[in-house]
Parts: structure tokens; C-alpha cells; sequence
């Protein structure tokens, strides 16, 4: 115990001290060390006093942000778990990454860190050059605008209030806004705000705000006594596993969901509600890693170019790397870049690309008070530096494929219990037979010092920080073959 | 022009210097300093760089963060312009304040700013005492539960929800969801995403994401091309000022909008789109800066209350002191606590205080992967012991006194230009006889010194930062009325 500690304080000088991007590695301990089952009693009772304010049941443990490093989490009862649900997706370097240390530490960046403005009518020098230098060279090829936001909902709030814009644009062929036009909007009426509509799919998850709740169909328990647009849901592929074995019924089941994709474009068009857009995840995430083939994406895209709306791919959980590349949907060889690509999570705030088009003329309607932040911008460009310097989509790939491997193994050796292993990059998943067993099965795990995510109704889900290396893989498989056999 | 950038070097050196947090005030200069018109070639040059990327048109200037200093924001160009517009309402401490800067330059405070938990998994002890030491003390009376979020529209789409999950919960007396309910939610349909509406008003600003934007009616260039819910939408007051000469008209136009509140209320009722909720600035502001009398709003709360609607009260713009108190909506004597109070601007984050019944009961109800973010409630920290510690809502107060009288004097001087004088605090207005004569004149006002900001159509809006103190204000009224007087 008191090795430990001891180890931790060294942690946490080392930390504090500038040095190689990638030496915090170097400062992991060499595996998880548990010291009570999870929660422990520290984080009980830390939860208990949040009860008294909080809703605290989705808590799991009480985080210790100054002992956590690398891809090791620690909790306050000083259990150092190997975190491979990074805090549901969102963390690209794991935990007190010097690159990202830094960043607070240089006193160049203190009035970028202290002076919050509203960027939309006092632009920063430096947010001008972090437009340029930070997000456009990640811009999803022919997506030449970006529009900065601050979390995953909004940013897809605001991609679709673009594409919205966008395809009434069209519709008014160059003539200005009607009087009608003007005034029925102040009343939420037609045609000021039109009947447009967005088409979504079964499973997926865009957020929770009204309009992204429209689009998300993964729980009863997001969407239960919010009043909802109707509009258009789709089904998604839902495959057999090992695709190769299944080839022919996935293909099948492409047709099956793009047939129901193409009817309900005319369907909502005769109830006077065409889509304007369509909004995918390129893997279903929190609805349960559900994955659509390349050709079910490409023939979605010709589809939605066919009827005249906006693509709009929602990379929030799976952009930047997690999949081996750094934009999961360059898994797809479409034909033409996507109109709008959303993001946030690992990029710790928000924003959209989109093609030229989908910028509105006139300023003020994509607005608003702060429309994002300078000082998370220094944050995105010391990690994308980190990134590229130190190859992390490729690292993340060559890791994925040893995880999927080793997972594949298990399931063969664990068949009942692990089931329909599947994955891109270290973003993999897996089936279990039932909900409970799942449940059960990833708090065996947490005991044994891996903290693992969930996602749909049986699935367990990796999404590890981008610097999960192979050794960091093969622990996790270890203990996952100790855990199934005892299971 | 070189003594000006010595003194930026020097507030620039000061700056970083831990000190007495009010000494930002004595790093001040003694008044504006203008070298060119607004703006200046270099905004224009690096706006043009912006245009390359972005919509840029309504930028007003590039911000210098670094030379800004208290009250006064520098360009780009050298300009030093005493802002009485404050980044859209949302500076609390003014540019560079050093309370807020040791909260970055304090090596304790690293790991929290380094590492950003989801915080509905992962809660941390530091977080859990934010809750209670740093938001708990500032809770609107009777409103025990806080729920971080990030920004104003996402605050309030989250304090909807919280009310139309509380309202379905009251209907459904204890019992448990119906499969119908389950099943009809994830396709957004009734009963499970029910047609319940939110009642909102003529003029009001709620935000821009969908929900938000649906009770939004301040302007159509927001609104329009957009699809929205089709909710009530009642007028709010428009008085004549000065009140005291318009006693009875006033009183006479509080019964005409609460007359149509009720009619609504028994519309929507019959069309079986019941209003589960009521949401309402304390003052319009974006809107155009419009009072209700604390009558109207003792009534409005209990007409909601009788028809079992919750209470919203928007306090984005208004809260954190600028109104001279605290909360906006204590200067109306209400019966009892409104129901739910969202908050965001100066508290450079977002949130909102709710009673006890408004918590969900269930997990992942109110919920997303961040749910606020420590690193910014260490500034709400930092930014409510200063407001404390040096008075600031008390000071606002009295600086506001000064400023609506030297408004109402100006007004009386130049009867034509200045009209409708009227304010709480510092939250202070006037109307101008037309948009293009407004605009001029702010125009005006900022080449002689002065960043002024505009709402409604016809409306200057005053929102300087808490600091804001007497000699400022006579900055402000000299410059006005040699700028009417030119006019």
C-alpha cells in the first residue's frame, strides 16, 4: 500500500514536470492493482454525499484525477484500473498527458485560458490562426468550412439547422425571404419553419437536446416524456457475425434497410414533410457498435444525393482515430466526401465540417454567445500535434487488430459467453447472451482492474485513449480470459 | 501611441502578477484611447482571413486578449474602448482579472484542468464539493438540486426536459412506464414521447438549438428555414415609459397578456397538446430589453401553477448580479421559489437550479458524456468569492443608479434620440427612433470609445461586467451626450 502511494506522489511530481510527449507511457505502472471490489467504500460514501443532491445511480466510481495516468485510472479508494471505456470515449491521451499539461503551464496561453469571447463579434487573433492551423488541416477532404461548437449535441443541433438552412436555400432558388416567410417564423409556422424533416435511424444515439433527441432511438429511458419531431426512422443493418461467413445475408440485410430508406423519402415527401437531411453514425455506438458495410454507405449517400438532402455523419464517438483512421467514415470509399461531419468527445468540445454550400450567407444564423473556445482549440492542437508526432491513428490500428485477434480467440474458446466480437481500431465490441450476464461480467472485470463500457442492450464496448498499446491489449485479454473461464 | 503600448506592456506584466483581485481596476487606463475607426485596418485584414473560412459578418472588431484589461477591451489595432457590452453579457470580472487567473497559474488546480471526467460515471471529490461549496450557497431559495451544463441553449433544453419528465411523472401517479410507452417512445411517438407543449413569449430568447429555438421569438433571421414545435406562444408586457406617468396603461397591458396566458393555457389543454411548462425571462433581453412588473410575473406564476404547469424562469443573461441582485426574478416578490432557474453567460459554463421534484428519479434521464466540467466551476469559484469579497451585485446596484439616471437625463436632453430609459442595475436600455439611426449611433459611440451592444429592433443594451463602477458610468454618459449632441 504504501509502494503505492509512494508510486503515485512520483507520479504526480513527474507529471507537473515538462517532458517528452509520449513519456506518459513511461510513468504507467506496469498493470492494474486493486485494492477493493468497485465501488470501495471511499467512493460509497463520496457517492452518498452527491446523493444528496445528485442524481448519483449512474455512477460507477469517484475518479482521482491527480493519481490517473496514461491509460490507468484511479479511484479515490486508490484501485488503479486499466480504463478502457476513457470516459465514455472522450479521452484522447488518457489521463495527465504532458502535451496536454502544457498547455495550462505556458504563460503564453494565460489570457487565451482567462478571457472567454464571443467569438461570433470579437474574433482573437489566435482563434483565426487555430481555425487555419488546427482544425482545417484535419477537415474531412472538400469540407472546407468549420464551425466550432462545444459539445457533441449541439454540434449536431447546429449541423442540422445548417443543412436545414441549406435546403430551403435551395428550394427559395436565389429569391430573398417572403414577407410570410418572415413573420410566420416568429410563430413557429410554415413556411417561416417548414415541415422539413430529418431522417435517423433504429438504434442510434445524436445526443440528448430536442432536435438530436429526435434522431436518437438507442433507450426508451433518453427519450420517455419529450415531446419528439416525427420524423422519418430507418433501419440500420444489423449483421451476422463472422461477416465472412455471412456474407450473403448481410447483403441482404444492406437491401432490406436501404429499400425502407428509399420509401420513407417519398413517404414523408407525400405527408408534405421531405427530409432535408439524413444524419449516421458510421457505427452505431452507444445503440450497441452496430456496423454498416462500405456499400451500404455508399449506396446511402447516392440515395440521399438522389432526393435531393444533406448527409450528415455523426463521427462524435468516432472521430479522431479511435478506428485506424482518423475519420471512421474514410472506412468507406464513398464517392464524394459526406456534406457535413460532426465531432466532439476525444476533441474534449465540438464542431462540424461541412462543404462550402452549407455555410449560410447571412450572418446570426448559426449563432451563438461563445461559438466554441479558444482555450479548448489549444487543447485540440497540442493533441493533434501529440497525434501526429507520435503516429497514434497507426498505433491505434496496429493495437486494434492484436485486441480484435485476441477477442476473436476468446470467443472461440468462450463461445456462449462472448459472441459477434467485431471492430475498427481499437474501437471493438462484443455480445453476451443476456443483459444481467453482461452486467455481471464487466463488474468481474472491474474488480480485476479493467473498467469497461457498455453500450445497447448486451454489448460491451472498448474505447480506450489512442496511446492503448499492444501491452495494454494483452493485459486486457488476460484478464478477460481469467474472468470468462471462472464466469 | 508608444506611452499607450508601455502601458499594455505593463498591465500585460502586472497581469500575470498574483495580487489584490480588485487591483485590475488599478490597472485600468483613465479613459479610452481611439487611433483609428472601428475597425481598424488590421480587424479588417485578419476579418478578411476569417471571411476565407466563416461567415464573418457580424464580427465588430478582433480582440486583443492580451492588452485588454477590467473594463476595457483593446483591438487589434491598438484601440482601448471602455466595453459596456461585456462579450455578449458574459463577463463577470471584466478582461485579465487576476482572481481568475491564479486559477490557472495555481499548480493544484493542474489535474482538473488537464483531465475532463464525465462527470454522470465519474464523478470526482473536487467536483462533489463544487456541487456543494461553490453552487449549492448560490441556489434561488427552496431549489435544492443543480444540474452543470455547458451553455445557455443547453441548459435550458435540459431544464424542459426536467420539466416534461416531471409533468409525465405527476399524470402518471406512480406508475411504472407502460410497454406502450417504451415501445411508441422510440419511434417519437405518443404516449411515450407525448404532445405535451412549452409555453414561452412574444420577443423571448431561449437559445438556438431546436427546443430552445422553439420558444425563441426575437428575431426571424434565427428562426427562419427551421422546423419547429408547434407551442404556445403568449405576449409579454410593453410598456410606456417612464412607468410612473403610465401607471394604468401598464397595468391594463399586464391583464391583456395574462388574460391570453390563461386562453392558451385552455387552447392547448383542448387541442390535447397540454403546456407542461412555462419558460420566461425576468427581462427580454436579446428581445429588446423588456420588463414585466412584478405583478405580472406573481400572476404569471400562479396561472402556471393552477394549470399544473412547472415554471421556468431563463436567468441566462440576467443572473449573476448584473440586475443588482443576485437572481434577476428576486426583484418580483414571488410567492414562492419559481421551479426551475437555468443559468450560463457569466458563469462561463451552464446549468440549472430546480426543486427536489424535478430530479428525475432514473438514471440517464438528464444526462450526456460531460454534464459541466470542473475545470470551468473552478472559475465560478474563483469569479462568486470576488463578487462576494468585494460587494459586486451591491456595487452594480448603486453604479446602476447612476447610469439610468444619467441615461434619463441624456433622455430628457435629447428627447427625439434617446427614449424609453429603463433598467435594473446595469442592466440598463433606451430605444432609438430607428434600426439605421441606432446602428449609426453605436457606430458613433464606439469611434469616441464606448462598446456598446444592440437588442430588439430599436434598442441599445447596456451589460458591462460587475466591475463596472461610478467613474466608468460618467465615462459613458460624457461620451453620450457628446455624441447626441453632434448626432
Amino acid at each position: 500500500m504504501k509502494a503505492t502511494r509512494l508510486f503515485a506522489l512520483r507520479n504526480l511530481f513527474h507529471a507537473r514536470t515538462p517532458c517528452r510527449a509520449n513519456s506518459v507511457l513511461s510513468q504507467e505502472p506496469s498493470g492494474p492493482t486493486m485494492k477493493t471490489t468497485i465501488p470501495g467504500p471511499r467512493s460509497q460514501q463520496f457517492t452518498h454525499e452527491l446523493e444528496k443532491t445528485q442524481n448519483a445511480l449512474s455512477t460507477i466510481f469517484v475518479l482521482d484525477v491527480d493519481k490517473s495516468v496514461g491509460n490507468y485510472a484511479v479511484d479515490i479508494d486508490g484501485n488503479v484500473m486499466l480504463d478502457v471505456y476513457g470516459q465514455i470515449a472522450s479521452l484522447p491521451l488518457g489521463y495527465n498527458h504532458p502535451a496536454i499539461q502544457k498547455v495550462f503551464q505556458d504563460p503564453k496561453n494565460l489570457s487565451q485560458l482567462v478571457n472567454r469571447p464571443a467569438l461570433g463579434v470579437h474574433p482573437t487573433p489566435q482563434f483565426i490562426k487555430q481555425i487555419d492551423q488546427t482544425l482545417l488541416p484535419i477537415a474531412p477532404k472538400g469540407l472546407e468550412y468549420v464551425q466550432p461548437m462545444m459539445c457533441g449535441s449541439c454540434s449536431n443541433e447546429n449541423a442540422l439547422k445548417a443543412i436545414c438552412i441549406w435546403y430551403a436555400t435551395k428550394q427559395r432558388g436565389g429569391k430573398p425571404f417572403t414577407d410570410e416567410e418572415l413573420t410566420s417564423s416568429m410563430i413557429n409556422k410554415a413556411p417561416g419553419c417548414p415541415q422539413v424533416s430529418i431522417m435517423s435511424f433504429e438504434g442510434a444515439f445524436h445526443g440528448r437536446t430536442f432536435g438530436a433527441l429526435s434522431c436518437t432511438h438507442s433507450k426508451p429511458i433518453h427519450k420517455l416524456d419529450i415531446p419528439s419531431f416525427d420524423w422519418p426512422i430507418a433501419p440500420f443493418p444489423r449483421y451476422k457475425y463472422p461477416l465472412q461467413e455471412h456474407e450473403r445475408e448481410n447483403k441482404k440485410e444492406d437491401g432490406r434497410c436501404l429499400a425502407r430508406i428509399e420509401e420513407l423519402f417519398h413517404e414523408y415527401k407525400s405527408k408534405n414533410s421531405p427530409v432535408a437531411g439524413v444524419i449516421v453514425e458510421p457505427i452505431q455506438s452507444e445503440g450497441g457498435d452496430y456496423h454498416g458495410s462500405p456499400a451500404f454507405f455508399q449506396r446511402l449517400q447516392k440515395i440521399t444525393k438522389a432526393n435531393g438532402a444533406g448527409l450528415l455523419i455523426d463521427e462524435v464517438q468516432t472521430g479522431l482515430g479511435a478506428t485506424g483512421k482518423f475519420w471512421a467514415y474514410e472506412h468507406f470509399n464513398l464517392p464524394e466526401p459526406p456534406d457535413v461531419v460532426a465531432f466532439s468527445k476525444k476533441f474534449q468540445t465540438g464542431g462540424y465540417f461541412a462543404k462550402a454550400d452549407f455555410q449560410p450567407k447571412q450572418p446570426y444564423r448559426i449563432f451563438n454567445t461563445w461559438m466554441g473556445e479558444p482555450a479548448k482549440l489549444l487543447v485540440v492542437d497540442a493533441t493533434l500535434k501529440t497525434v501526429k508526432a507520435e503516429n497514434l491513428v497507426e498505433n491505434t490500428r496496429k493495437t486494434g487488430d492484436i485486441l480484435l485477434k485476441g477477442l476473436e480467440d476468446i470467443s472461440r474458446k468462450h463461445s456462449k459467453l462472448i459472441q459477434n466480437v467485431r471492430g475498427r481500431g481499437t474501437f471493438c465490441a462484443f455480445d453476451m447472451p443476456d443483459a444481467s450476464t453482461r452486467d455481471k461480467f464487466i463488474g468481474q472485470m472491474r474488480n480485476a482492474g479493467i473498467q469497461m463500457g457498455t453500450c445497447g442492450d448486451v454489448t460491451v464496448r472498448f474505447r480506450p485513449a489512442l496511446i492503448f498499446a499492444d501491452r495494454h491489449a494483452h493485459i486486457v485479454l488476460d484478464k478477460m480470459n481469467e474472468v470468462a473461464k471462472k464466469f
